[in-house]
């Protein structure tokens, strides 16, 4: 099977390899050292400050979203949280959850942010603005400047879901002045699910000293204590850290961020070019492209039978979507350990579908 | 190294080889599958009723401990909760934290509980009863049946922590009429840590009905509606649910859990008396002993000085204890994949370190 979805997605040999080692045990110096090396890979890849922390949990990305929201979001907050799609309705699940007041801006599936979005909430006293750099549910990537800018006028403490954009297009978590960032182990860090990845930022830090996390499990006060000296609170998902480490060290000797972004830039672009050349019936659903997926609609089938099909008879799977998207967009992701040649293939087996006329 | 721990422990070579492959993209029937699979193996396995149900979450043990306490209590019960160690203490903090009333029977470390510490709690008005089947952190085996009459006799709602003895001593949960009993990947499971496994009795499902998860990320009425088409509401640890569908299904065609029991059971006597044959300066310090793990105090030496020098000089893990057991308590684990051969190499090297005088 080759693997275009957004996660879990294909590793390298390197990381597999650890995976086929037994998992060591972890309360020793050694297991220390690996997770001291990786929170200051993740500092240097997402250009934190140097006095930001970072945290690795045990869970998905969206455990990592929640954790965010009870730890550095209290009912005294105002929070303004962008809503595009499945993960901005996350979001804003959470903070009703947590009981944090919140407002909401509705974006269109498939819309970018723009300036006249934001605008009827400056000088409303908002203290506090979520979203998802890229919605990986409609392939939309959010013009985070935009944001960021919002914010430091505003006085905004910015919590940025970057789970399906980190490492695939730029991000300056310093320059956005973002207090907290959030990223999962099965996406562009290409290794299996079960890691969620926070880096905060001291207005972060801040906040979590001052908030009582409603979560014993996902109390960040307790995770920087043990990560402290390179531990967790709870067993974490050991072989999923250390093969994190080998991922990240292997970014860091391939170039760094700036290098795994401009090569999956190169791929997407690609199999976008692809796409024109061989006229096949999808529209690009999204206004707004990152480097790590492409959305795409199919005008002469249902998008879930051509997930089927492509899995059954090609041995490829490409990303369904869920809810109402379900029939109307599938996607291609462009992340993990994919090549050029990978894209032919794939490309090759809609050709082929459009021949025996199933698309 | 040879891993002699409570967890992570060591896996079969057809588990490493799932931790080898590619993790596939999982919103599929295929893994639909082998989650259904895995849900039915572990309710014949623990002895559930037919109509009970099995979650699996992706986050460690103490998260699954966290995860009944806020799915199945609410401030209207009156709990009552044994604790002899640092998973009792466990139990204890959390149900400070998600404010459950609740009294506490402190057991010294090491002894064992009898029908007179129970008794002066009969006819109170106790709802709910939680404890660890077997104390990990002392290696304390209670009397899981002294407990289950009293639950019967007085209405408690009974949630069992059988993560470390889960498939190393008898646990029959229908006949216990437990509401719920939690487990890890990492234990006799022998799979990466990252997943703990939950089975929920009928009594507990009512009681998830009922009750308002203050988590999203661990709300079990989310997991048990996933569940029913065998997928989770989050991206789950895909690796690790597929190593433990090989794992289950390993156990059942050996004939079961309590082949795997009696197995262990094998390691854990003649470890045991070969540390009675070569005369070793360690006291057993538990009353009551499960099959998972040999608690043993060093009178010569410090415990944790033994773990360091096993691990450098000898390349072996055995399990040191936190806090103020640090210095006189190390654990010896018989789960995982170990044979007597591992054991008579852990026997030598405590003669060598004995012959040496370092012990």
């Amino acid at each position: 099977m080759i693997n275009f979805t957004v996660g879990p997605v294909q590793s390298s040999d390197a990381v597999r390899a650890i995976g086929a080692e037994q998992v060591p045990y972890f309360r020793t110096a050694e297991f220390s050292d690996v997770m001291l090396e990786n929170e200051c890979l993740m500092k240097k890849f997402s250009h934190a400050t140097e006095d930001s922390r970072v945290v690795f949990l045990t869970c998905s990305g969206s455990g990592g979203m929640e954790t965010a929201i009870m730890n550095t979001l209290t009912k005294a907050d105002k929070a303004l949280v962008i809503n595009g799609g499945s993960f901005g309705e996350r979001f804003v699940e959470l903070l009703t959850l947590h009981e944090i007041p919140y407002d909401e801006i509705k974006l269109e599936h498939g819309k970018a942010l723009k300036p006249e979005h934001l605008a009827p909430y400056e000088g409303k006293g908002y203290t506090a603005f979520l979203l998802q750099k890229h919605e990986t549910s409609t392939g939309v990537h959010y013009d985070i400047n935009l944001v960021s800018d919002f914010c430091k006028r505003n006085g905004c403490f910015l919590i940025v879901d970057t789970i399906s954009t980190f490492l695939c297009d730029p991000f300056d978590m310093a320059e956005l002045n973002a207090g907290v960032m959030i990223t999962g182990s099965q996406k562009a860090l290409a290794c299996p699910p079960g890691i969620a990845v926070m880096v905060l930022a001291p207005s972060a830090l801040k906040r979590i000293e001052n908030t009582k996390c409603c979560c014993q499990y996902f109390d960040l006060r307790l995770a920087l204590k043990n990560q402290e000296r390179g531990q967790t609170p709870w067993t974490p998902a050991v072989g999923v850290l250390r093969q994190i480490n080998v991922r990240l060290k292997e970014i860091d000797a391939a170039g760094g961020a700036e290098t795994e972004i401009g090569r999956t830039a190169k791929l997407a672009q690609y199999f976008r070019s692809q796409l024109v050349k061989y006229n096949l019936p999808f529209e690009i659903i999204s206004e707004s492209l990152s480097n790590a997926v492409t959305p795409l609609h199919p005008t002469t089938r249902s998008a879930y039978e051509i997930f089927l099909k492509i899995k059954d008879d090609y041995g490829m799977w490409i990303c369904p979507n869920g809810g109402d998207m379900k029939d109307s967009v599938f996607r291609v992701g462009h992340i993990g350990n994919l090549t050029v040649a990978d894209f032919d293939k794939l490309i090759e087996a809609f050709v082929d579908m459009q021949t025996k006329r199933f698309i």
